[in-house]
């Protein structure tokens, strides 16, 4: 039989794993997973576990049940969000399914740990339906403070988010949208500025019509952006000149079908100031260089940017990517644990666009008079970030009503 | 604007919370949850963001995608149990809601991690209905290796737990059922020898038809004895002499349909060697002075025995109770965290009564040769208990074909 030295298989030597992975350092990060449950408390006796669990436990249950207020101060719902996902959208890999999903979304938990003191529990879902997914999630909600949405691919994403924002009174975020959303503003705000533009002047275009392309163009518009060309696979989304419905359609009718733009991407991307990269690929020299002088280039593809770096370097006056290993790097952990450290500080009952767009500020602020093309968006690393978000959407939750705090 | 020194309101100082409990030690205890998650490796600068996130983590979701057993090693899902209830029968306090039952739920996850180091997550459902609580339990599967039902109140509890059985690969497990079954028969098993008794000799009246009358009349009639009779507050269960139905009907069958015991309590009562009370109310000293010489009473309702503790002395050889501040108190806390413990070690995708009994055997083990009447069975502090329960629990699980380790 087995020795049970610590009550569970001993981890502590991940080379001694049977896995034919065993020794890579990315796989021996994982085993055993990344993340563990603690208590809060000590329970080294009778006493304490008379006052942790029953009978003392009861008459907190009681307090709860006659003003359930009191469970944002007595339990952990209050600080804690479910990252649910179906797993059909995961990284660049595409519908892995819930399972293969889990590693990312312990990972998106421990980054909420580290960076936002927010607890965390990946909740990986064995159905891709859209009632399903809404009916499960709002019958789970009273264990959480919070709903983080990851890796539910698109179209149906929007709709979840949708429905589940308007069912709960809890802040509903899907992360794939209006994490790299708020990042981009931010980032895009500093280039804007850098090369001398101005938003309400700024000629952009967006590649990609799936959960970040249409988060990003919507930001966008919301910061002040009038012309941006959305681009799928087939081409400029424009329901004058295609049939379009659902999202795309939604789209079109506040970008290209205001500005007449059309065509293929190669039609709009002559005299644009900005490329915004969202959906793999890749870009031709032939077109990088129709841009504007002084262009922006952010590729966010992971790992192949849309553009490659050293042609990117040679047109535009900023490049950022969704690369670490490059300068600019726009990460979404720059935005979600400070979005939702801010949302619970300020017990706020949603996340309104108004505190995306204070996030997008705070962080592009933060570059201060360190700005330069090589950094237009602080690193994820940078300690300010996540109370500068977290009090700017603190902040931002007040002005828009939907702070209890 | 609040201060956020650590992202986080300060919990440091309980009393200074703003709630008309503060100051009083259960409700300090849980200001701001029992428990929090933590990282399991070190996460300082982008080398490790880039093995425990992108683009690391992606050949990890890969290499499940293509062998989903993997998923045991690189993930926290083979140690974590989901912790479920409806919130409808909550300790003695009935149906208080979801979010009212969060303080046991953490508790529980407290005690598995402190006594099984299990990883346990309080999922409170917003929803009574069988068919909803099955169909969220089974969406969210994925996520967890086993499922721990909890305060779910009967019949519904029995259907939901068969049902989960019937459709998950891994272990289900009614707490409230099987757990006090399981203490319960370890404790009984040392009380009839004690007192000189054979289990298939040993006539048992058990008070209540509730989860726990259930499951401790189905665990002992597994363990040999041959005689109980089942009261609930109309009566014994006798499918001859009253109609019933469902799982009280199921239980008749099994039980005074099979000695032709019938009547009120006290019908019973007189010669009986066992008299088990999982039901609250309270038994007249006239009914007690009828058992039969060197009885054994556990009186289990919490915090009042159903027969108070100073009549039990005077007629029983042997008493247990739920509390803590008596001897023989039968915790659940002395099953679940070992039989989880072992359950996830063998791999087991089940729970089977040959391991619930095995449970039971070496709880009762335990005590060896310090039995004596004030000692049936060990302290939830005894710290051989959760191993030596584990380690049964994987013997058995092989022996019943359901071990995959």
């Amino acid at each position: 039989m087995k020795a049970l030295p610590e009550l569970k298989q001993d981890l502590n030597d991940p080379t001694a794993i049977d896995s034919p992975y065993a020794g890579d350092p990315a796989f021996d990060m994982h085993v055993g997973g990344k993340m563990e449950l603690t208590a809060r408390m000590a329970l080294n006796g009778p006493e304490e576990l008379s006052l942790a669990y029953t009978p003392g436990v009861a008459r907190v249950c009681t307090a709860i049940h006659e003003d359930p207020a009191l469970a944002d101060v007595y339990t952990w719902v209050s600080n804690t969000v479910a990252v649910v996902t179906d797993g059909t959208a995961v990284l660049g890999l595409g519908d892995v399914g819930p399972k293969a999903a889990m590693p990312v979304m312990e990972g998106k938990a421990v980054l909420f740990k580290k960076f936002g003191n927010v607890d965390a529990i990946p909740i990986c879902l064995d159905t891709t339906d859209v009632d399903e997914i809404v009916d499960t999630v709002v019958r789970m909600a009273p264990s959480f403070g919070g709903i983080n949405l990851e890796d539910i691919s698109a179209p149906r994403c929007f709709e979840v988010e949708e429905r589940l924002k308007r069912i709960l009174d809890i802040p509903v975020f899907h992360d794939d949208q209006h994490g790299t959303a708020v990042v981009a503003l931010a980032a895009l705000r500093n280039a804007v500025a850098l090369t001398g533009r101005l938003m309400e002047t700024t000629r952009v275009v967006v590649s990609g019509a799936g959960a970040a392309g249409v988060a990003v163009t919507r930001i966008l518009l919301a910061a002040g952006v009038r012309d941006i060309a959305v681009v799928d696979r087939t081409g400029v989304l424009n329901s004058e000149h295609r049939e379009l419905e659902g999202s795309k359609l939604a789209l079109a009718q506040v970008t290209a079908d205001l500005t007449g733009r059309k065509g293929a991407l190669a039609d709009v991307m002559p005299g644009a100031d900005v490329f915004i990269g969202v959906s793999g690929g890749t870009v031709a020299e032939e077109v990088v260089v129709t841009m504007a002088p002084d262009a922006i280039i952010f590729a966010l593809a992971n790992p192949t940017p849309e553009v490659p770096i050293e042609i990117a370097h040679k047109y535009a006056a900023v490049v950022a990517t969704g690369r670490s290993d490059y300068p600019n790097q726009i990460n979404n952990v720059l935005a979600f644990p400070g979005i939702f450290r801010g949302a619970f500080d300020a017990k706020a009952v949603a996340i309104t666009e108004g505190m995306k767009l204070a996030a997008a500020e705070a962080l592009a602020d933060l570059v201060g008079a360190d700005l330069s093309a090589d950094l237009v968006i602080p690193s994820p690393f940078d300690p300010r970030v996540p109370n500068a978000v977290a009090e700017a959407v603190i902040m931002a939750a007040r002005v828009d009503g939907v702070a209890r705090n």
